[in-house]
């Protein structure tokens, strides 16, 4: 039977063996198919990891949001011939807050095996050194852009935070982070947490919790930056 | 200034190399001080990890529910004279459904630099192969043993996988999960999905998402063995 590997990618150009297990590249090095969000990036990557690899030899099947769900079945006919195939997204873990959940939910229907590989995510990591609470959170992506759905989400989320103590984590596209950061600063609680976790696993990584008055004395600088928020009480 | 190392340790008895990054070892072998869950657990863990260290020049802080919270400013001040600490639960990640958070919040209060490491957990391997949305989901923690309001919860969690299209995740204490298993099957709708991943890491690993109705057909053994369950639609 085979086994779809769910392919962790880095989220920032820091040594490899930082964030991944030696064996993930075992198990790179066996596969001839992938499913992949973007074939460049793919391709850079498995010859970083593997650099002695025939990349011409190996096939590689594009899934982004453009992909028609139609192709999905395609996607997965290799392993129908018990070839393994993996699954990756252009940084982090594929299937969160990220392309592959569609692929992986036919993988399950058809009876394969699903195999997620450890790696590099910002979600945990930055859960994890905010000091927010780790036994009940909720991640809601990305926000709405449209600024009085986005302050009536934050609204919302913040209520979660004091009615049903659970952390609340969001992301935003990193052009827009200052402005993200404002509107934060803006609708919640001057006493309200608000963990600001940028370039993770990265040289520069910063992971800070203050309250919204204290983040109002000193704005960092997070423009262009990957960025995760956090809020909590 | 020091750090506070967020560590991650096995969910299984699997292969170090197929869950750790080979940088933990190097953390890990250079520092002195530890915050841990169970000084045993955590001994053991170091001595796998560097079979030459010597353990007895290692200082350990137990951290658990019993700690008393005052002790918690004493844990951290080996900080102040400039040693990095590292933290660390039983299993998986610290500050996730597991002890931590609190430390980890007084050392964000007093300006230390937080550094979680890359490393198992069951929350994002069972979402990513779940199939489930992984733009949006909660996770839960343990629900409430008494009846009715563990029916209750798994009611509303139910409802938000409709409602707000997120997947629920949650856990259970491993001799009970028969029984969470049950309350399952018999509350949640026929076509609601059930994904469980047992064993993560593990040689065993299962992650399997049926609906409702096809795993009341038949019941997988989860006695004893770490279980976390996801809902979707």
């Amino acid at each position: 039977m085979a086994t779809l590997f769910l392919i962790p990618t880095p989220l920032s150009e820091n040594r490899f063996d930082t964030v991944f297990p030696p064996c993930n590249t075992e198990i790179i090095n066996r596969l001839r198919y992938f499913i992949v969000e973007n074939v460049r990036t793919a391709r850079r990557f498995i010859k970083k990891v593997n650099p002695a690899v025939n990349i011409d030899g190996l096939t590689f099947f594009e899934l982004n949001k453009h992909t028609d769900k139609k192709e999905f079945t395609r996607f997965l006919h290799p392993m129908k011939d018990g070839n393994d195939v993996g699954l990756m997204s252009d940084a982090g873990l594929p299937a969160v807050a990220d392309p592959g959940a569609d692929i992986v939910a036919l993988a399950q229907e058809q009876h394969f095996t699903v195999k997620p590989l450890i790696g590099p995510s910002s979600i945990l990591p930055a859960l994890m050194a905010s000091g927010f609470n780790g036994q009940s959170f909720s991640f809601a992506g990305y926000l709405p852009v449209q600024n009085s759905e986005r302050i009536k989400t934050l609204r919302k989320l913040e209520s979660k935070i004091y009615n049903d103590h659970q952390s609340q984590i969001f992301i935003e596209t990193p052009y827009r982070n200052m402005k993200m950061l404002e509107d934060i600063l803006n609708t919640c609680q001057p006493t309200t947490k608000l963990c600001i976790a940028v370039d993770i696993t990265a040289e520069t990584e910063m992971i800070k919790t203050k309250t919204i008055k204290e983040w109002k004395k000193q704005l960092p600088d997070l423009h262009k930056r990957p960025c995760i928020f956090l809020l909590y009480k």
